[in-house]
């Protein structure tokens, strides 16, 4: 995979009977001002995402459960299973990324480096294929 | 409660096997910029929180399972149920708060409007009841 997916391993403290996970906006981890955060919840076995930003740059950690995140740059697909509360995933604009919820109880939380901004989705797979086609030309 | 504390409700998009609630920094919902954000497990029945900030503002959110929070300005003490992913509780500076879990599998989300600043925390209650006083006076 190119460098537009990366594994981050984040702050935790854990106590005997809780635990902490962070995320600190423009630090090493988080490497954006976090303009919008997002928590999703889904059905085990549903797949979610199915979709690619143009611009928006996301950081995806899985706060609950276990997640298995498809990233696909239009060159290769790698896959990620993401089940520790403080193991994060960076996926840059550009890349086509599903999420497939393997436990009840999954969280995910997304933070963004920009506010939704419905034109920046490309959600059919063809339209990404044309723009990877363009952009590698 | 004074207007110290405040529930929020967020934008709440449900589909028949998943969810998503969104939280927009500089928004009508979060009214801060997000410098930090960190998640929270803990075991059934762990009461966490116990101190209250001198600057920094917080809106927590129970991201999955149910939290009661305790929220006291010093003059009065006020318990609110987080048990819905869409339910924020804004937590502004001055407010000493606990966090009890309610059941398995609680997540609590923070977004706070400050990156973590060792001197801004008041940990000791009389400490805070102190500050209110010096405050109130």
């Amino acid at each position: 995979m190119s460098e537009l997916v990366k594994v981050v391993e984040l702050p935790f403290y854990l106590e005997d009977d809780s635990s902490l996970v962070v995320a600190e906006g423009s630090g090493s981890e988080v490497p954006f001002v976090v303009a919008r955060v997002f928590n999703v919840q889904a059905k085990l076995g549903v797949t979610r995402g199915k979709h690619a930003h143009i611009l928006c740059n996301q950081l995806l950690i899985c706060a609950n459960g276990s997640i298995e995140v498809s990233c696909d740059d239009g060159v290769s697909i790698e896959k990620y299973i993401l089940d520790k509360p403080n193991t994060g995933l960076m996926i840059n604009s550009g890349v086509w990324a599903e999420q497939t919820y393997l436990e009840d109880n999954t969280v995910l939380t997304v933070l963004c480096d920009r506010p939704y901004e419905k034109n920046d989705y490309m959600c059919e797979y063809e339209e990404f294929k044309t723009y990877i086609k363009n952009k590698l030309n």
